[in-house]
């Protein structure tokens, strides 16, 4: 079998076709990156262990554009965002598998770096890639590479963390500075600089939720306030639990860098994607544990309690400002920041 | 919440936003079509029931084109496909995650027949959907939309299939005529038509699978021949057994419709990807055993003793043709039929 020219080569049709090319494609960078024992049967899928416990599944497909963004790339955002999905359910996350869709004409030096960062993301978070799947597809007709993982974990026992349980009198807890992730991203796209550069928060935040429930196990809600960022998901909670959030604006924290750059594009950081926050809704008298149990973990040290959870039939989302004033949260609709994860 | 125009509606950017035209995208078309109990936890993943066994998972990434062809559809495809992959691990399938990726201004009425496909096609299996997401990328950096499926299954107690278990003398079978789904699509492509149309073979053959091992759990190899066909197939199944294949010409069972069309097209049906077939190895003497079992279930009626392994350091797959000559049967490499799963 010849060897691929990593450093000039292209992706062509023949990596997509099943053949002998494909099984280059994956024998060198794919099998080679993200090496591990299941992935080595070489079979079309993986076999893996019995899982002691109920199962959680979540799956992901990843478009971001463009592919590489301070503090990431699509390749670390793949395997964080999934896992994240999964240990928001309050599960311990296991295994991942990855469906690669390729552009014809995509570098191999580009899908070398990519896997690479996935490899690395998987490795730090202990959740192997145990299977996946490339398609190419002919140029014009996809962005580069498209990624879609999904992630299987096991339920933590005497844990019941659902988007249905927020309850009136609930304290809202986010786990640090909001509006990173897509503020990196568009900081990218609109060719804006800042004296500190926006970094994207993207992370693998199963550690976090483990710490938390380790502390806590009674999370009524746990969820990261992903695309739509925290109004978008504040609003999916609150119609999910039929209940209404007050936020308290001056509580929510909120880099200065971020605060400028989406002053300055007419954006509002509650809408910005996030990839490395997560919120949790908990019973008021524990939102003190709570808090501790995140600032504990270095990826809650900025951890802040922002609102709390009324009753409202109408489900909506309000914030005190920090003029006193109360207004609404609605989700965006028709003003898209596309392709930000 | 205002009702989508699944007529003359299209697929917009908010559509994948995270916001309320989300909400309603997922609402109004998946969660309709793809109702169970799972999905409607409405999280960002699915709470499962313990699995009971080794699990097994398996990914697919869907790029089909045309994405109606004659006999299904991406969306019936993409559900049999990776049913098939975790069936071939001598498992049985439980559940699906699914990832679309569509492209803005893709009509929302093709979106609903897709969806419906996939949803009758996971209902006539019994494995549910379980969760899914949905991103949207700009018009011309996508082809419609691509779906990537994920199965999670359980092996089968006391069944040991894998690539690396082919045994010199074990017996080659087929479970049925090759060529089918590849020619169906070629003959869209290429605007062929025939006394008798080429329909897609695709099918979820984890009932097949079952029955067989049933029978006769002894099975050394299960194998979906898709892209690059039987002779991809067995070319990966002889890398990984290091052993040789040798194929019997005349056994091999290949539809008159497919065989004109492919001494047409200049292709050999050997290279022709099928998405309802099986490649089932097992030893020779248990293969009258095998052929019986394939053969009293519906997709199997018209399985076929194909070929032989034996010996071979060099891990050619041969075959023995109607002239009682021998010709290798290599993968394609570089002549691609691009995108036919």
């Amino acid at each position: 079998m010849t060897t691929l020219n990593l450093k000039t080569g292209h992706i062509d049709l023949s990596h997509g076709a099943g053949g002998r090319a494909m099984a280059q494609l994956i024998e060198q960078i794919f099998a080679r990156e993200l090496h591990n024992d299941y992935l080595a049967q070489g079979d079309d899928g993986a076999r893996l262990p019995s899982a002691h416990g109920k199962l959680v599944m979540a799956t992901d497909a990843h478009v971001v554009s463009p592919l590489f963004f301070p503090g990431g790339d699509i390749g670390c955002l793949a395997v964080h965002g999934t896992i994240n999905d999964v240990a928001m359910m309050g599960a311990t996350p296991l295994y991942l598998a990855a469906s690669f869709i390729l552009e014809e004409g995509f570098p191999f030096a580009d899908l070398t770096r990519i896997v690479a960062s996935m490899a690395a993301a998987s490795r730090e978070a202990g959740v192997p890639v145990v299977t996946g799947d490339t398609k190419v597809v002919e140029r014009g007709k996809a962005d580069g590479v498209f990624i879609a993982t999904t992630g299987v974990g096991v339920l933590r026992d005497g844990v019941d963390c659902s988007g249905r349980n927020a309850c009136p009198g609930d304290a809202v807890l986010i786990s640090g500075p909001i509006g990173d992730h897509g503020m990196a991203i568009m900081s990218v796209r609109e060719n804006l600089s800042f004296d500190s550069p926006i970094v994207s928060d993207t992370a693998a935040l199963h550690g976090l939720t483990s710490a938390l429930l380790d502390a806590m196990p009674e999370v009524h809600v746990l969820r990261d306030p992903t695309r739509g960022g925290v109004a978008a998901t504040l609003n999916e909670i609150t119609r999910q639990s039929r209940v209404g959030i007050v936020l308290d604006e001056t509580a929510i924290p909120v880099r200065p860098a971020v605060a400028a750059a989406c002053e300055l594009l007419g954006l509002d950081p509650l809408n910005i994607a996030n990839e490395g926050r997560l919120i949790a809704i908990c019973p008021a008298h524990l939102a003190g544990t709570a808090l501790a149990a995140l600032r504990a973990h270095p990826l809650g040290r900025d951890a802040a309690l922002i609102g709390r959870v009324e009753q409202d039939a109408r489900c909506f989302v309000q914030m005190v400002t920090r003029f006193g004033g109360r207004r609404m949260i609605d989700w965006l609709s028709g003003d898209a920041l596309p392709r930000i994860c």
